[in-house]
């Protein structure tokens, strides 16, 4: 069998943190389940002592996801550590994440800690955790900075601590590969005990060379790799899920190791994460792209058409991009919409196919097919945890260059109905100071972006926006044919997630009280 | 001073063989102006035989920019390399950029040639565009998977018949820095003459490695390298500009070279190219994209506060992208304007000030304060060197859950107003069904995106859409308040595009048969 490397997503955690990327503790677990189909070895699901959205669905999705490890990330700190075995202990794979700087700028302005302190820390901090989980992973944060005779000295001691995975962040996106390959391979010839861990990386993709790092640290013997879908992250993101899996299968003759990942299941990952955040991929992306299958001229199409090995190193379908043949339409049954979610990477429970399949049914009424876009933004809507409290009852929107853009909105909330109307600078604008009128809640809008998901005027128009309501901001997406009430329903589903999130934190504090 | 590396833009001609990137010859014009401030060593306009818009803005641009070289790309036939020549002839510094594929795969199934016809082939056609232009650059299509013994003996063929420039790309994105590295050095230790010329590379990045390869390449000697605006190009585009440039300045320790690139060009360039061609930059885009310097982790913020170096490599301003103080509304001057325009990379006229002026004035009345994005969304208006044949007068729209999207349009057409209303799912489809009544010329709609260009429902709206009229399809894009008169200005515009692609046609057929 050819020698594997474990894949460590962090779409979760460090994907997460990408400004304008936060998911709901519901969106999170829709991942999650996706990122097991794809087969990756660990999911990171997030921080735990960070917030309490963030411990809670470290919890919940350690509960649900039995086949993978699940991690959570922890400051080498008791509080941290204490916290994030609180949050994975549930799962049948837990693992504690412990991180701490080691580069000397870190040490001087963030830590403000000597050398000394840090490896002792270091030290402790993994011994404390594996006192708790018996897998546990330590980072040398901004690694690729740090002295690498200290390097080698931390990461002794933590493997003398029983670290089960070291990772060597290249945390500010700074190192090249002919750099990063000796600084491994100094590691792996300086570090008596280096025999007893898995060496991991995890690199950041400031001057674009994340992939290009990553694998050169498999070439190396590296043995675990931490990645994003879509390459999404802090900054300029992580190194790619898609491309590092993609490039090892296709340079097999040159790497000789390969990963678990189905590779079926890149595009609806993509896709997912797309949906879940809102972070657009843009069309050149590598392998996920919409045009990275794609020829403009003319020479190449020739060059396809006369052989695909021409231009062509991958096939669409090996990422799973399908030229399905199963159109789905107004005659379409529920057992074909089923097997085309399926395709696209929903398992959807019969319940919640019946509540795709009912809207879904609304889209076909006025178009004659219906696409693959369509149905993921279907399904987003039916899949959608929390009940929403307000509803969108009625609207009518009224635009144009010489007249006053109105907008009537009638909300529903348990049952009751309320009416008001506004005008704006255009439409949306309009609608959405309507709203704002009927739920006497201010709010900014950070975000706003549109995509016709299906290439068309009559296409589902889906709409993204980032609304900021003073303390707290939240993603809410619409989707409709008509793109004023995609926007209304865009911002409706941001502000009915902050309801949620308030009615949370009320609960919370009560249960605080009643202790 | 440190040695240099020449940087070879093909944003133009690569970058937009993008599916859905084609500009036109104005916006070329425009671009071009661009790089020739962002100093690129060469710019390759076009492929000039592949269509008479080609040919015609190679020849424009090949006029305009003087300080550059102006490069077109040619088969190796006569017919293409004196149609190039035709093209950049008027150039101050003109080249004749000629490809041959070198690798079996090429060979059997494009070119259906044996190697010795190739390698005659590829010494013929430089020695005779050598005849009409004393610089000249051959490509070995294909290279990295072409036999290396072979790819030699084609090199020293160029060599010696004139070739000023020898490229070797990465046509389909295959490679690897550990083998490029080997094949570079193989090419420089066997082929006898290679001191007589400067190697290049073109790298494709199908698997996120040619910004990778690309530095690889100059690491081992390799001084021009081939790289667009953003990274756009066919499939998954080319080695970005960017990512080259500000990794070699940011290593300088690593790399002991330089580009003659004006960073702080980098971020308007970037923004212009989005803008003309439409193809979005994801946020997570090292350099350039939205959150490349943006952090959102508390951790992260903390280190960034107590000292930047402690997660920055770069710093924003050094590529051009401005926190800038001087803020544009209601109460600004002309003067305040163009230097604020400077600052975004754009040079105008008295007449495109005036225009721009005007329009944003209308702009600020409705908004307190004007953001960049608007001044470059306006701009673009400003700037349409073609007039419009179609204008819209008025355009009113109604739209909701519970109605028939209606929308009334007038279309100004050389002083006479034309208006139609039709009814469609939602209003956008609705205005567009309209303005194909008045206009009466079908179409289809491939693609559309609308982006909040400052992020607020009250901000400009730009839209963007690809507009199919059969034969040639037309980027269309519109700005305005309302997001419905933006979509009906975007569609517009792309069937002004139409109607001088057609005109121009018809001069041209004119001029044929008048000869």
């Amino acid at each position: 069998m050819t020698e594997q490397v474990l894949v460590f997503d962090t779409t979760l955690r460090d994907g997460e943190q990408s400004p304008g990327a936060s998911m709901t503790i519901e969106d999170k677990l829709m991942l999650a389940h996706q990122l097991e189909r794809l087969r990756v070895d660990v999911i990171e699901a997030g921080f735990p002592i960070s917030s309490e959205g963030d411990f809670e669905s470290v919890r919940r999705i350690a509960q649900e996801i039995r086949t993978v490890t699940i991690a959570g990330l922890a400051r080498s700190s008791k509080g941290d550590i204490d916290r994030c075995w609180e949050a994975v202990k549930g799962a049948a794979k837990p693992r504690i994440h412990v991180f701490l700087a080691t580069s000397d700028i870190h040490l001087k302005y963030k830590l403000r800690k000597t050398r000394e302190e840090v490896l002792e820390t270091a030290r402790w901090a993994v011994e404390y955790a594996k006192s708790l989980c018996s897998d546990v992973e330590f980072s040398a944060e901004d690694s690729t900075r740090s002295d690498l005779p200290f390097l080698c000295q931390v990461i002794e001691a933590v493997i003398d601590a029983g670290a089960n995975v070291v990772n060597m962040p290249d945390t500010v996106g700074y190192t090249f590969p002919t750099e990063y390959r000796e600084r491994i391979l100094y590691v792996r010839d300086h570090v008596p005990n280096v025999d007893k861990t898995i060496l991991s990386v995890h690199c950041h993709n400031d001057l674009g060379l994340a992939v290009a790092n990553s694998l050169t640290a498999i070439q190396n013997g590296v043995r675990q790799v931490e990645c994003t879908i879509n390459g999404i992250g802090e900054r300029a993101g992580n190194a790619s899920l898609e491309e590092i899996v993609m490039a090892l299968r296709t340079r097999k003759d040159l790497f000789g190791v390969d990963t678990g990942i189905d590779s079926q299941q890149i595009y609806p990952s993509s896709t997912m994460v797309t949906n879940l955040t809102g972070m657009i991929v843009q069309p050149n992306k590598a392998i996920v792209g919409k045009n990275a299958f794609a020829h403009e001229a003319g020479i190449h199409q020739d060059g396809v058409i006369k052989e695909k090995l021409t231009y062509e190193i991958m096939r669409p379908a090996d990422v799973g991009i399908k030229e399905s043949k199963l159109v789905i339409g107004k005659h379409s049954g529920r057992h074909a919409l089923k097997k085309k979610y399926e395709e696209l990477g929903f398992q959807l429970s019969d319940a919640e196919l019946q509540k795709a399949y009912n809207l879904l049914m609304k889209v076909a009424d006025k178009k004659k097919e219906v696409h693959d876009e369509d149905l993921i933004a279907t399904v987003r809507n039916a899949l959608r945890v929390a009940p929403p409290v307000y509803k969108i009852k009625y609207i009518q929107s009224t635009g144009g260059n010489q007249l006053i853009a109105t907008a009537t909105v009638i909300l529903e909330k348990e049952g009751q109905a309320m009416q008001d109307s506004a005008t704006g600078d255009g439409p949306v604008d309009a609608a959405i100071k309507a709203i704002r009128k009927i739920t006497a809640v201010d709010s900014k809008l950070e975000q706003y972006t549109v995509r016709s998901v299906t290439g068309g005027t009559d296409a589902v128009g889906e709409v993204f926006m980032k609304v900021d309501f003073g303390k707290v901001a939240f993603i809410g997406k619409g989707a409709s044919l008509d793109i004023v009430d995609a926007s209304a329903r865009a911002y409706l589903d941001a502000f009915n997630k902050l309801i949620h999130y308030q009615a949370a934190l009320e609960e919370d504090q009560a249960e605080a009280k009643s202790q």
